[in-house]
């Protein structure tokens, strides 16, 4: 059986896994070409990704489109159950609770300069709402595509790796992924 | 054939669907109650709105039971397609980033006194946030049991009716239910 794979842009960009493969994105790229070339798999990325990838890594996705199939998940052909969704309106919710009094912290805050407010305040929001969740509709497609294809998904983000588990996909650590490579191509 | 009614805390508490059965809250449950009573029609609410329709109007609920079967959806078993969800995970990151420009604006803001910044930003950070959205488990399992009873959800509220709408679920106005209901005592 040939195995699928589920390519997350992190997988890539995230320095702990990209290492593996290279010491920037674009390596990781190229070292990850090299690596797949011939092997008994498939791969597998929304165009979204691709899209998202290039900005990080230019053109270089022309010659991982040779490797990598591109392929958006049907997302009107695909169903999960109502309880996925409930704890997903749930966490939002906590999260916008959050957001609102981080907001009011720093709008009540009169004695940090405006300049340092701000910075510190997109960190902490961007933490409140965002880390751990599926936040964009590319993350989104990511997880519907590998289990569309019942592929394993590769990927180093938490809110990615948390719903496909929450899903039933197979889930495989970015940062292993070059040591799965290596054991396809010893078969 | 029976018509099924599946009831939003909207439709007691909202000024606007409210007024068809009585001047406040409490008297609008019992000027539903007297109305429902006898007809051939079954009404449902969900434990959890039960519970949140009584910090409104208190202890009343309980006559309400005589008339309105409580029941929650059973979220395990009813399947949405994964588009519904896209939609919602990509209003949800456009919900966030504006509510990450509103908490800069008023973090920004060394001219106005904390206390009027801080109510502006509360209403404002609301409706960026929650307005027309499906954001609470509450307003979900509404949905989720009218579609599960294939009954009709009678709401006050933009995102439940939004959110009804795009599931398929039969939508009645709150505002125009207590003419309904006379039109199935006709009958």
């Amino acid at each position: 059986m040939i195995r699928r794979f589920v390519l997350d842009t992190s997988l890539f960009v995230n320095p702990h896994s990209r290492k593996q493969f290279g010491k920037d994105s674009k390596k990781a790229v190229k070292g990850f070409i090299k690596k797949a070339k011939g092997l008994n798999a498939e791969f597998f990325m929304p165009p979204s990704i691709f899209r998202e990838l290039g900005t990080f890594v230019g053109s270089i996705t022309e010659d991982l489109e040779l490797i990598v199939k591109k392929r958006a998940p049907n997302i009107y052909a695909i169903y999960l159950p109502a309880a996925v969704f409930y704890e997903f309106v749930d966490d939002v919710r906590i999260r916008i609770n959050k957001g609102l009094r981080l907001a009011e912290e720093f709008t009540a805050d009169e004695k940090t300069a405006v300049s340092q407010k701000l910075g510190k305040l997109r960190e902490k929001y961007r933490d409140a709402m965002r880390a751990g969740l599926v936040d964009s509709k590319e993350d989104f497609e990511l997880v519907i595509l590998a289990k569309e294809l019942d592929a394993a998904l590769v990927s180093a983000d938490e809110g990615v790796i948390k719903f496909g588990n929450k899903v039933g996909c197979e889930c495989v650590d970015a940062k292993k992924f070059g040591k799965i490579l290596s054991a396809l191509k010893k078969r």
